[in-house]
């Protein structure tokens, strides 16, 4: 099976989800005070847009540097992919109830920034399914060598470990959460190693 | 005709159908109580939400396998294929109308849990409907042999059947009537065997 | 300038808009009565659904049978597209407006079958356009003969001149003009003229 | 690195954002008078719909043209992209915000059309961005004369100039800022000068 429509139909859902993102964006109408004050208020939400914008981001640059290394695909993979669109596909959600519980402090930002922080990690988990899948059954275009193979598990691991340890933060303190969330996309949008055996000339 | 756009289109649509089904997971804001209440309540939403989500992305898998097997489209087909995307689309009203209703029970749940079979079994008789026309027109790229059109048939009318039954269901318990449905998705992701000749190898 | 991404991108405009059709079936949450009563009180939305989502899919089988005919394309064809899709997106609008105001009837049902109307005027006149900038530029891989040319036109123009009258039956009857709506894009689904040059084969 | 699936990837983002402009067209139900007047009253929403539309439409033209013109990408570049897409996907929320305060005038009109062109500002110094790194790192497939360079930062910047501008006109008329985002997407549409240079045939 050729790769063709997995790309196009998983661009579709990045594309969609990460629209969606701003459909979080409001403010009150007319009748609620002074704008700049509405906007004020809002930070939470811009922020929490900003860090949810480039965690797509993030996911959608790996994703294709993954998928590109794959020379064919499986029934599995594209199930596996579906898993992590599932989780993908709920970050706006999260996204909006972070932003909407975050100023007000109290066990309800807790959840909420831990909620955000579990659909990360299970979105971490699935990348780390689909890569693992793909070099045991063979899809790569290259084998990669032992060491190539564990630098790249460590750069999606390390991202993992930061969503779970940031998860625990939480319940300490969700803005302190959000800034390691922000910290992880921070992360992979400035590393420059390439992720996969194919893309070498990055 | 090719079906380059065909399947771009139907792509979109799908990326569109499974993400906007992430609208509906929602919770009140600020104001409502514990959050870890409100998450708790809305495990319908959530339930209803993975269902959904894996029952479109098999239709995904499906659809891709089936046109993967074509040769060339007709304008027949194509709307046939408007047809599918006619109920595919209505899934997520289907699916916010039953996580609605679905924790009261009682004739509005099973209501809302027979909507919800109704549409699924007007998709399905759409997916059979392209099949059909697709086998009958020579669209294929190869003819299949009478057992592997009998057993695709099986396929998909195994699905079918358990769809309308389901619907049968809803009016006796909407739970359960969901949990129909949640296996079929997992019926379909599970079972291997290729959908369409072309992929004798998957 | 091949034609690549205007395809892809007006396929997405098509596919986003075809499914936000379906964000206006809605039935209000539990404790509003019978959820069957609440959607036999949808009928409105119901019917105009199926009419809207059949009137976008035959605009998509037009454009795509059109720009299949399409050697190349300039940056005025870009527009005429974008001008095509500015009406095609306010189609969810008009089609929600029109189900929210139909079965109270009165002026208000009038104005809001109207404005409906207008929209699809507008697309049509759009079509129009794309159609006669790309003959009298020379943009089509064949030179069209001047009977196909007329008949093409005809084609169009019907779908254009029932639009315009519809819009009248308006200020009669809403539902009439609803059936009008429908049948505009009844007509295009059963009738099986190719609409370029290059589909012969159909 | 290929540019296919951030072409695909930036379509499809670009086809959601521009949809969902319309979702900013809603009308009261019934009971809340004549319909006719409740349009009338929606003309801010309706005119920046139009703005907003073409301005978007315009982005992806260029970003068309630009694009076109790249034998390769690099991941900086990905980057430079979202930060793109980051302003555009927030176009709707601008759009939503300065029709619902354009009719009241007073401060909160002049903050919400200064918003509008921030971000429009900000979505013209990505693109600024995107160009002079593809232009440094040669990533053009041709190199550009210095003349044909500074002609396009020209082009460019000029939009960003009127951006920039209009934004202090928010403070003294709000519809008259409006009247220069539009001025903007009018040049744009109407200048016919190619934006890269692979596109002299245009």
């Amino acid at each position: 099976m050729d790769r063709g429509r997995l790309e196009s139909f998983s661009d579709g859902v990045f594309a969609v989800a990460i629209t969606l993102l701003a459909l979080n964006l409001t403010v009150a109408g007319p009748g609620h005070g002074r704008l700049l004050n509405l906007l004020g208020h809002s930070w939470p939400a811009f922020a929490a847009y900003v860090v949810s914008f480039f965690t797509i981001g993030v996911i959608w640059v790996n994703h294709r540097s993954l998928f590109s290394g794959l020379a064919r695909v499986d029934r599995v993979l594209l199930f596996l992919n579906l898993l992590l669109l599932l989780f993908m596909v709920a970050i706006p959600f999260t996204t909006a109830t972070l932003s909407d519980y975050l100023r007000r402090g109290g066990e309800n930002a807790h959840i909420a920034a831990a909620l955000y922080g579990l659909v990360m990690t299970g979105m971490g988990i699935s990348f780390a399914l689909i890569f693992n899948w793909a070099i045991r059954r063979g899809l790569m275009i290259e084998t990669m060598t032992k060491k190539a193979r564990r630098d790249a598990q460590l750069r999606f691991g390390l991202g993992m470990v930061v969503y779970i340890i940031a998860t625990g933060v939480s319940f300490l303190s969700a803005p302190a959460a959000l800034v390691c969330y922000g910290a992880v996309a921070a992360y992979y949008v400035l590393e420059h190693t390439p992720a996969g055996p194919t893309a070498p000339s990055d």
